[in-house]
């Protein structure tokens, strides 16, 4: 699939996107571009990473609510909300936000982000898009007894029991996955598009996993379609799919243009790969996507118009081009 | 040519690049992809935008002096010396920052924006790295007593005066120039990477061209080649690139992944257009490519190493990955 970006009457730049749906089984229902090259996840793991706090018994033993464990599976924006989730989720634990390692970022949120600024106050780790996940790692630190101050390495139990369920879903031995480090310092790991999808599928279906995973995940589905806002925010992509779809749909966004969707309805699961990792062409892409598997109402679609082939808009804020899929 | 973005021990995201080099008469030298569709240069195409505004006189009326002639054809990082040479060239036409047109946005140098933050100070039209681009256009406008408030509109006698150089730089006639507009609300036109190529090669050699434009686009690169850091600032590309040769090669980048290079030595003109429109896949593909027609000496490569293959660093700081040309 490719996405093009236009200025004036011609494209003016391309993005290739690489896509897969699959049932809990694997079994593939559509597939565009190489689905079989590993791709790091990023972000859109985090439904999983939430998961695993949740298996943990961590967020029952704190009591987190639906705002508390959306956040934890979060790229947010940074604005005020998010933040009190974070902060709260630290007092719960008895953590502090100079525990959380996972480094200071202005909020994404413009707005939240001159707002800081105006008050002379510098971005803290609380305002990075991950202080969710890092604040929820912490808990299942402070709920197991694990260490807290090395939660980012590789080898740490509570990063062993992240990965080990990621793992179950793609339905790989855990060895079998390549990490990485992300962009908050966390590892991330490396699987096939195919088998993205299958754990979205799973994520989906709760079908082809334990009992344990499955609960932990019905969990988690349940916190980000009640609380779409604190999975993102004001603006952005994931918040406004899951809202349009009135949760019917629950997607994460991962960084370097990578996008899933679990799809209870269908019960399927979407993960899609900006092969250059443009973000600006992930959105158009996946409503091209969930439109083609009939996924999306044409209700939900028209109201989602604004993401399907956004305007690229000059500093002036004129309107002189767009992103959308090629016809 | 590719361009690989890797994490640990994968390829993360893949960018592709399409590339000539031509001499003065369109000769090609090199090329790589589609060097026949058409591009828009962006930024690329300041120095020309320069040199049609010392064409008209408004340079020799206003003396303007070598920082003010390269803000003039810069993509600047709003430092404060760009600052105050916009302000120098607004002064000197009786201009006022008010009658810029470009729009406001923050400095694109971080600690510049970090000051102005801290200031309480909101970016205006100066810091838009077009500012010293648009106040060459006002001179013009002054010298030759066009009207101020519309030099935006492709139809202004300023901006025909502007792309009749560019299309006699590319051989075409003007009409036959796709035009667009720009992030700063100019007209932008497109042409191939072959004619794109093949103006930069007369930016280097002034060959095949009248005298007049000859001598305008030989004030413009000896401006460039005297202020490297007034066509871009500290920590860019450009300004790398011009102070590593000293001079040898005149280049400059544009928006969504385009750069190109005059090289008076080699007689030659390289352009560069990145196909999905990412910034960070430019300096290695152009670097890759000048060493492969011998146009930098191995002490440039080596001191220009940080550019070839950039660190992907995380929130951290610490390095995480790779941008680099694919072996």
């Amino acid at each position: 699939m490719i996405v093009n970006v236009t200025r004036g009457g011609l494209v003016e730049s391309t993005h290739e996107v690489a896509a897969c749906v699959t049932d809990a089984r694997g079994r593939v229902v559509h597939a565009t571009g190489d689905v079989d090259r590993p791709v790091y996840l990023r972000s859109a793991a985090k439904p999983f990473i939430a998961a695993a706090i949740v298996a943990s018994g961590a967020a029952a033993r704190f009591a987190f609510d639906d705002r508390e464990l959306a956040v934890i599976a979060a790229s947010h924006n940074g604005e005020p909300y998010h933040v009190a989730a974070v902060r709260g989720i630290l007092a719960k634990i008895g953590a502090d936000p100079s525990d959380l390692r996972c480094g200071a970022h202005a909020p994404a949120y413009e707005p939240a982000a001159a707002a800081l600024a105006a008050r002379n106050e510098a971005p803290s780790a609380l305002h990075n898009n991950c202080s969710g996940k890092h604040a929820g790692i912490l808990a299942m630190c402070a709920h197991l007894g694990f260490d807290r101050a090395t939660y980012l390495a590789p080898e740490h139990p509570a990063e062993r029991l992240i990965l080990e369920l990621c793992a179950r879903l793609a339905g790989l031995p855990a060895a079998a996955l390549p990490l990485g480090v992300d962009g908050c310092g966390i590892p991330v790991y490396a699987t096939s598009l195919r088998r993205a999808a299958q754990s979205f599928a799973r994520f989906a279906t709760l079908d082809e996993i334990s009992d344990g995973d499955a609960r932990a995940l019905e969990r988690v589905r349940a916190a980000m379609q009640a609380e779409p806002r604190y999975v993102a925010g004001t603006g952005r992509f994931d918040t406004a799919l899951m809202e349009a779809t009135r949760g019917r749909i629950v997607c994460k966004a991962g960084a370097e243009g990578v996008h899933g969707d679990a799809l209870p309805r269908e019960r399927l699961g979407l993960v899609l790969k900006v092969a250059d990792g443009a973000r600006r062409a992930a959105p158009p892409a996946a409503l091209a996507l969930l439109g083609s598997i009939a996924a999306l109402e044409p209700g939900e679609a028209l109201a989602l118009g604004e993401h399907a082939s956004p305007a690229v808009f000059n500093v002036a804020g004129l309107a002189v081009g767009r992103v959308a899929v090629a016809p």
